[in-house]
């Protein structure tokens, strides 16, 4: 393999450059800001073609050089530092049963402006893509003038076949073979489709970056919402499966005579540990399950009936330890408020459920990103074209997403 | 990254030349023979580099050249065959609870010659080094005099830390850090440390490389052995985890008031389906279960007991098909045996436990090396070295086992 890659060196020195030029830019984006010597490191070309490859991402809009901040290192002349610059932004949307958010997220990632707001009741898809574009008009009002949006990334609980963004099945959602991705992009118009992810692969992509699995190869993001499901990279690579579905750890079976899920078959795991599960636990009524993140925040002492979810939320744990071998376990959303909660429960399962050597590599980890991992797994997703190929990308970026949004 | 590889190119030419001998050696290992334009095709290198590796792998003693067998396509002189020569060979050993197997395996995957026999009852490490270092003895007597072993590959029951062979943990043999490398290493004198890797794993890379999951990028192979462990292929490439120590997916928690399992937890997926509860429910006495595979091949249809035990087969295949989306899940150990009596059972659970979209991709398959998948695993493993720099390895490689095994 590294010898087709070798051979084929040269072919294309212009190819080459603009995949540079990305991998400059990836670097940018992902640090915010870092010196013109880091990234001679980082990228293993000499001086003059990274200060090149900065010189262009300036003349793009995408990055600007500025005077050192940290401590000089060394003799010889300070390096100049490269910050990105947020001018180029995308639009992240966290759709999730009990809600909507859409965020406006500059590159170098970060929030410039957010927008909440209900699910439409009936889930119809078309009735949330109006809702998706009206929370994006608010976020793009105040947008600077030179600003250009260059891409849509949308997390979805659900599965997603990636070639298309076809939602094969959101069972929350009641969704069978809904092609969200072409809905949502008939309203955006001049913007583009939007690319679709599975919200804990969104997750756990954003916390590998920026969040608690910074510098972690292996890592799992448990989203817990109405149902459960994980993000999963091993060694540094999201785990996919044969048609990109991996992931579905909600549906591990976990009790032969357990409760019936939606999913049709008995006692999965997200049987035990879901919302419904946490909600019958502190005593929630279901009608108000949409809003168990803040009924939990309220929730002060575990129950003994809190406390059994935390054992089976353990008791999985476990399971994923022994089968993974991760590094971190971060817990994402309900299980975010449920974790502080009953960490004394899980922590009891993993010692007897986990196998010794890989427990004692694993942490149990909250999201570094608070409740944004999914919204910035998203703005991440919108990004890559850009970080691919930015020359490519700003050629066909949006410049007036507000006029995009109106028509 | 492929910025950084690419930079590399041309600092070191020697490097590269001895990469891209091994990986031509590797093609002509895995498929026995192919053609030389087959070659040059896979390698992206042109024809009179091609032409030049294979002179020197042909000088080397590690390949020849032979007059095409397949029928001549297109015009122009036809292209010429290259085959593997058999005269480097390798040491495998399958190290099972109930059975010791150790065969000689020449480049290019055929097994040459086989010995099997008992596991001291104790399990005594130096004692089971002895029994190897004994069949080893056996396999290499009618070796060719102009023959080299160049490696030796060790399949165990167990956690196996890659960077030095220590076995972590091997439950059913009770083995906890036992250094086994080392130990048979010491026996092996001028042979040199063999390489160790978890049974399960080397199942999965052969059936992989030769079996059933040829050209198949994702693949779990299922060892059922006393115990069930699987080895799992993502995208191509071994699941390792933070420790190497993934794919201890018998250890999945599967029944919360189960039945108490080795390892001290309760209920795990083992429990249901691992040679104990196979051997009960086709009243194999617990003292015969070491001969569990021979009383499997004598049952005729499944009484409601093992059908129970394929349900849960089932039920946990269904599992890793929500958790992994592979696209073949090969069943090894007894698993193999078993699987044609209960298919019905595996195949109903499936339906209802496992979600359609990754359902639709996978297929559950014997293994295509029938009872073999982990010895050739071995082999592969011990032909590692040899395949990533063909002169080193030889440079080292011992040219009279038999000699060395008797001093």
């Amino acid at each position: 393999m590294a010898s087709a890659g070798r051979a084929g060196v040269g072919t294309n020195q212009e190819d080459i450059r603009r995949h540079n030029l990305g991998t400059v830019l990836g670097h940018v984006h992902r640090a915010g800001r870092l010196s013109r010597a880091e990234l001679t490191t980082r990228m293993g070309l000499n001086r003059s073609t990274i200060a090149g490859l900065v010189a262009e991402l300036e003349s793009l809009g995408l990055a600007e050089q500025a005077a050192p901040t940290g401590a000089r290192l060394g003799a010889g002349r300070p390096s100049v530092d490269v910050k990105a610059r947020s001018g180029a932004y995308v639009l992240a949307v966290d759709l999730r049963v009990d809600g909507l958010t859409v965020a406006r997220v500059g590159l170098g990632g970060v929030i410039q402006s957010r927008a909440t707001g209900p699910v439409p009741v009936a889930h119809d898809p078309h009735a949330i893509s109006d809702s998706v574009v009206e929370l994006m008009r608010l976020v793009v009002k105040d947008v600077e003038p030179d600003s250009v949006l260059v891409g849509v990334g949308v997390g979805v609980p659900g599965i997603i076949r990636a070639e298309d963004g076809l939602v094969r099945l959101a069972p929350n959602l009641d969704w069978h073979d809904v092609p969200f991705a072409q809905i949502l992009g008939d309203r955006l118009g001049a913007i583009g489709t939007p690319v679709l992810g599975n919200d804990a692969d969104l997750g756990a992509l954003a916390e590998h970056l920026r969040g608690a699995g910074v510098g972690v190869e292996d890592l799992v993001y448990l989203s817990g919402e109405v149902g459960v499901g994980a993000g999963v990279i091993v060694s540094g690579h999201k785990l996919e499966g044969a048609g990109g579905y991996a992931g579905e750890i909600g549906h591990m079976p976990f009790h032969p005579e357990g409760k019936l899920c939606h999913c049709g078959a008995r006692g999965c795991w997200e049987t035990e540990i879901g919302a419904d599960a946490i909600a019958a636990a502190i005593g929630c009524p279901p009608e108000r399950v949409g809003a168990l993140g803040e009924f939990l925040e309220g929730v002060h002492g575990a129950s003994p009936e809190l406390r059994l979810v935390g054992s089976h939320l353990g008791r999985g744990i476990a399971g994923i330890v022994n089968m993974l071998n991760p590094r971190v376990i971060v817990l994402g959303g309900y299980l975010r408020p449920l974790f502080p909660l009953v960490q004394d429960d899980v922590e009891a399962q993993l010692e007897v459920h986990a196998l010794t050597a890989p427990r004692e590599l694993v942490r149990v980890a909250l999201p570094g990103l608070g409740g944004d991992s999914v919204l910035h797994g998203a703005a991440e997703l919108a990004f890559e074209p850009l970080l691919a190929d930015p020359v490519e990308r700003l050629a066909s970026a949006c410049h007036d997403a507000d006029a995009a949004l109106a028509s």
